[in-house]
């Protein structure tokens, strides 16, 4: 047994997904494409008599988190750092229950499998209701394609061949929960129509510009985000909206190219690392 | 189109294997389990009118990367740099394979996702008969254990969660092709004896375990290599041999604690990654 382990879990801006409900929640999910960022949460899992989550040195609670814990029978401190925010469609809650996930199974050698350990934090956020596709695209790094939804003994993964500087613009909270329960056929089309473009050309610009496509098909773009979408157009730039969060990015200096002043990050090539 | 790109891609160890032979070079390849590796292989591609292939500054021939650029209908310069010796078990030609095939894509726009180049560069491998596995663990990073054969469309990839120092000694060449032209039934049930074992318990001492078993009933181990193992046994490390080369891999720092002065590294959680 070791004493504590650290997981270093990327960010995740989904740029337009579609959802595939199932009872079986290993099989429920989205597909869609995003980024994996170099901003992402750090989480340090440590054996412990009680259960206690933490997020930046504030005790929480995380439903997905709690999912993960019951499944592996753990009562352990899970302590998690962010540079990034929650509720701002950065996919922490993800971050949480897939580092989660993978540090406890270290602490408390449970001897699971990488991918057994992807489908319960998978599992954990469906089940929760706060994410469909985050886990899995964290847990592969870099500009994930999911192309068939689920966990990993059921999605099909696939990549844009690329690296990227992202920049990001945040304005307010977006509740994953209650955008996924009023949203229906209007989104699926609109994410089924952004997937077929990228697999068509999987680059960089095909992603941002079926992104775009999307947010606006799904009527899910606010006026907010709109707005600074069309000045980094203006600017020449390329920016959609972070799904689902009041959240700009735009690749390379986009934002900042166009006035605004952003967090930057890259693209992240792996997907969730021991430190 | 970019002038150049550039892709590191990490070295791989397979520690066990079995042979999956198929007309179709995208299903045909192995099972198996290994390390990618922090010392590997970086790849710049360049436009150009002909086509060269240099590593460490010196011209060769390599008929994996030709099959790539072939693929690609590519007339590019290859320019790697490798930490790894060539022909001694750390996957080098699988590595000049795949950073080829995702730079030459970058270079040329030729738009082909993640995963066809990665069948690509499989493909080229298994018929250039230099490899079976390893680009496919390259591409993935980790500890990838390779649950079924082939490129991305047919296999099944698992990991070990886990990361952790490698130490290497390397004696000799083997000829991949050689020896797998001689093997047989022998290593094919060792390496699926050595698979269901990491299956059932996918940690690191398992894997060791199940390699060093798979090295000693598959027949391959050498005596110079087998001497070396039990000298890392004794100092109570852990070492096996790196299939197929005349190399000796232990974990964390079972080699120097064993009076042995071995190169060491980490193993890399990305596959394959763009500069």
């Amino acid at each position: 047994m070791n004493d504590e382990a650290t997981v270093f879990v990327p960010g995740h801006i989904t740029g337009f997904f579609t959802i595939s409900e199932d009872d079986d929640p290993t099989k429920a999910g989205s597909q869609g494409a995003g980024l994996a960022l170099s901003d992402g949460v750090t989480v340090t899992v440590q054996a412990a008599d009680e259960r206690a989550i933490y997020l930046d040195d504030t005790s929480i609670e995380v439903e997905a988190v709690e999912r993960v814990l019951d499944a592996l029978a753990a009562d352990v401190l899970v302590d998690a750092e962010s540079a990034l925010p929650l509720g701002a469609g950065f996919g922490v809650s993800g971050a949480l229950a897939l580092g989660a996930a993978l540090a406890t199974n270290q602490v408390l050698d449970r001897g699971l499998s990488e991918n057994e350990l992807i489908t319960i934090a998978h599992g954990a956020e469906v089940q929760a209701g706060t994410g469909l596709g985050d886990v899995v695209a964290q847990a592969k790094g870099g500009i994930p394609i999911r192309l068939e939804p689920g966990g990993p003994q059921h999605n099909v993964v696939d990549a844009v061949p690329s690296r990227v500087r992202v920049e990001y613009l945040h304005f307010d909270e977006l509740s994953t929960e209650s955008v996924l329960e009023e949203s229906g056929e209007l989104l699926n089309d609109a994410g089924e129509k952004a997937l077929s473009l990228l697999v068509r050309e999987p680059t960089l610009s095909s992603f941002i510009y079926a992104s775009r496509g999307f947010a606006r098909e799904a009527e899910l773009l606010t006026p907010q985000v709109g707005e600074v979408i069309d000045d980094v157009s203006a600017a020449d730039g390329q920016a959609s909206m972070a799904m689902l969060g009041e959240t700009v990015f735009a690749l390379g200096t986009g934002l900042s190219d166009a006035g605004y002043d952003p967090e930057h990050c890259n693209t992240y090539p792996a997907g969730a690392v021991f430190k």
